[in-house]
């Protein structure tokens, strides 16, 4: 029963399959081999368009180096205030950005709102020479809380950011579980809704360590190469990380472990209301909150049941947790199994 | 007869075994795992003491993370001009060490001796607040030219520099290919010969991408845990990192792989010898590097193999390259075959 | 009627003549002259310890200077959201410090409490690997409110920090007008109650561009004389640097100018006291904030007087700014006249 | 007999009076006040061109920011090995950076040429992603050996340099001084001969710390306001600054204060040429370098004399110091005497 991330699993079957299969002959480093070649053809024909495309193998490496990227020093990059960019990454953006700043803001659920960027926008003060300038406008999709912004959603903060000079940033690290609730395409997702750049993650998804770093105007990337190499992430044998991605991205992998994952956490939400207890926002990806009573949390441990407390800021108006209660995230993902969820959930009921 | 270099071959079998071994069950993340307890202990055992050990999976990352744990801003590495920090990774020990500089030093065969290194901290000018401060001492083991360290050598190069006041810092990205041929153990290879850091790969051994920081003083590795996560360099998966270099450290593992790439190197040499094409500089590890006539360039790589020109800096005094000729670099590995080394001496002498 | 800043003022006689006495014959640059020698000397006693010194051109540099050798890059700076550090240095402390964070947190009148820092230390979630490290506690006297921290209310915070394993650091660039108000000695309004690092400010108090960074444990300044030359701060004629300074402590020159600016504003509060207009916080330095209705900010303006509307989020709990007012800032200087302020508070009062 | 450097001189009478008529009345900080429209002004009619200015306290501020503005920082500056940035300045183009590199080249009399560039240019390994980049060329004007470019040096090295990509950058902390000797209008010794960017020290020339960054194309400088400003080199009190440089460049007070130096240099050289001590480079600026025996050098120093040994790396072919000499730097300025200058050179031979 380990809800505690989705990074406690290990490598989709698929996925480990190709990294064993890529392990044939040489193969130039650095990105010179073949692998990496159809994965980039692969990402364009999913994005329906030229894009610029860098591999890392982990999320907060593909965060800091897009952010870097599409800000100068003195920028600010604007994002919620649990966003892991913010929380959960010892300061890598400032560290790769040369020493930007990063302007948290709240939000229910830890979604942004044009009401919240634009009063952030408003306000200020921005701009030179002595406040540093709004740069970056950082989404998570799927969020920190397990909700899904909706592609109008996007496409309204991104017409906000775009008017007021700022990209858009997307840490897709859960995309999949995104796309699986959306049911729109890919781009339709991202940059039809106003994405400049994307983390493409595939390590929560079920790769071993591998993300992508995605540029839909390919000339925004000039330099990234360089940027990635200085800052240790480009892999030697690049044919492992390119045959991940592309293992994740053949036929529907990524979305089809995503939709597990997805159901997995449905099935758990639904088995809590039936003991009572409802999520605190709505369960749109592989996450589920809520709040459990300090005994029921208690028999659940005990019966080696693994997930982690949470921070109660981001609960909607007028939610508060209870005394002797606390507010817990449970994650699932492509290797959850129906009889974890069954047997958490009837540990909770009491059987 | 692919003789590039040591990144182009995959995975040796038992490093791609233990990382599909690791994937069983799930496992807490950014190595909280039993892997890495067991590898972290099994480089205690190796090296006969208590160290600190933080894994990654690039050796520029380990080199420029170390780098910048040793020295202030303000400090400089001094370092052989063909040191892979100083000319392959693309300014990173400058990036992460928060603009320190490298001094780059001559030294035939791409090795480094206490007149050069002693000359150069003499004449400066060194030190504040002018001048940047000498601060560590980077030493390749084996060297870019494949030529190797002896430890009395490491010895009297470390006792330099810590009397003047800097760190020795080994870029052991080769270290097992210096090991077959030294015969000493670790211990006295590294610490007992003065190296305070030690960036240790596994890479170019055999594995798909394994790199371990070894600080022989504990407590100098404090804050390199978080130096590491902000610069995206700690993986969220991490067992299978530890399970990589775990098994390349169980029981030979790591020198019989490194002893075959040597033999290979040697039986390279022999052959070319042969032909009357004698190396330029000692065969001690891996890397075989010959002048050859530039039609012989050419009928080997019309016959397909793959290598690089070298250039020509560090060549013994009075070794040139003539005219109609090439120095070239030939890198063996733990997958080099002898049938591919026998076919490209025979190309190369004719028949 | 000037009330912009203290900072459009020009240079205070004394220190002006300073300048040009020091003009006479060659001496050693960088700080190598007598000037710098007896200044440093001057501080000791002022302090009543051995202090490491080091001068710069602006508070600017002071702070980020400071910061930066206080905390490591992955620390965070906690201070006020107001603080100088946070809005007006377009990002300094980061750049300086390597890409840390700085934590702003909010307080009446731009004073941070025990209780404020407290929740903020304790909430979090702070520390390796993946959060930053809370490493510096910075206070501004006088506040950016015009505000004074009393040396129990620094004692206390200072106590609480160190008990964190937090640095203290004060960003004194109105320290002498917080001087005037306390009537306590230098020593203990500063180390005595906790304070490791201070960024003493001269330039608002009257000098042409001169502050001083004081370490109160000279140990702790090791490297600070290559991090100012690296950043471009160490002036070459040092000697004009350092007469200002001289200048600005000789006798009780500091605190004369220091009082007769705090007068000012004391003059200017009474004055609009009497106009009904209550200043919204106390008058403890050389600003007064009020609410002025917009027909007098505007009856002002035309009348020529200078100053800036300020934000309200500082304001006491339950103190708002009505609909057709302004909350402004009025700043008084050692060059404030007393004609200024009178004229000004009759316009206030429509005369 | 103060020989050690030009910024051992005080501040020139004009540019002193100057600072201290600025000390009228009020004037809005940073920048924003009459005098530095007015210089801006000047330098564009100076230059014949709109040009973007900033202004700094100080020769490394200068030089440093310009070339983080001009430079990524995987990019690498080409500059002479002896020159100001590389040596001189504690890693400050580094920092301000990001961590890029300095390439130093040789060459004799403290000059680069198109040969020496372009061997450097050809040579790399140059671009990405595993290597830095060429970006910028920075030429000093006057040397650190007091030699001078002539405008068709500047333009060939220019050349050479924009068609590899690379933009140039002149660091003229001595322009002046160059100027004299040149007899061209500053637009030819500048951006009609390729330079970008330029420091243009006032300080060693008269100033109390004041130099201007001049791009000849001002949408280049975009951003630089906020790199000046979290550099901390934005002062607040800039009308000071602004004074020192209106001064400086009104009529021909800067060239005039440079000719003086100039000739003091010329006379020097010539007394000591009656002595049989030639210089060991052309003085074309206020630098004059010789070998002395070391009995003379001793006479010297026991008579009160200051300056400074020099290191012998960039003499002209052949030349080399004898035992028991010591090649040495004698730098005049605005307030060298002639009496000084005479004084030395009659200790010199003795009388």
């Amino acid at each position: 029963m380990n809800f505690a991330s989705d990074n406690t699993a290990g490598v989709a079957p698929p996925i480990l399959d190709a990294i064993v299969k890529a392990n044939e002959g040489f193969a130039l480093g650095y990105g010179n081999d073949d692998a990496t070649a159809r994965v980039t053809k692969r990402l364009a024909d999913l994005f329906e368009r030229e894009v610029a495309v860098h591999l890392v193998a982990t999320g907060t490496a593909a965060n800091a180096l897009a952010l870097a990227h599409l800000s100068p020093p003195w920028g600010a990059i604007l994002c919620h205030e649990q966003s892991h960019i913010a929380t959960d990454e010892c300061g890598a953006p400032e560290f790769f950005g040369g020493g930007l700043k990063l302007v948290t803001l709240p939000g229910t659920g830890c979604k942004l709102t044009p009401g919240i960027v634009g009063e952030a926008l408003k306000r200020g003060p921005w701009g030179g020479p002595h406040h540093v300038t709004a740069s970056v406008l950082s989404l998570t999709q799927s969020t920190e809380a397990g909700t899904v912004y909706r592609p109008d959603e996007i496409a309204a903060l991104s017409k906000l950011a775009h008017a007021h000079g700022l990209a858009v940033h997307m840490d897709g690290a859960r995309l999949a579980n995104a796309m699986v609730r959306l049911q729109v395409s890919p781009a339709e997702a991202t940059w039809k809704a106003g994405v400049d750049a994307l983390s493409f993650g595939a390590t929560k998804g079920g790769a071993l360590g591998a993300e992508v770093i995605v540029f839909f105007e390919p000339a925004r990337a000039a330099g990234m190469a360089e940027r990635r190499k200085r800052a240790g992430h480009l892999l030697s044998k690049h044919r492992f990380l390119a045959a991940q991605m592309e293992a994740y991205l053949t036929g529907n992998c990524w979305l089809d472990l995503a939709a597990h994952a997805n159901r997995m956490a449905d099935r758990l939400a639904a088995r809590l209301a039936m003991a009572g207890i409802d999520p605190v926002w709505p369960v749109d990806a592989n996450e589920v909150f809520v709040i459990l009573p300090r005994r029921v949390d208690e028999r659940l441990k005990e019966a080696g049941a693994r997930y982690y407390p949470w921070e109660s800021r981001a609960l909607p108006e007028g939610k508060t947790v209870p005394d002797e209660s606390v507010l817990v995230r449970l994650v699932t993902s492509f290797s959850t199994t129906g009889g974890d969820v069954d047997r958490f959930a009837d540990i909770v009921r009491g059987r």
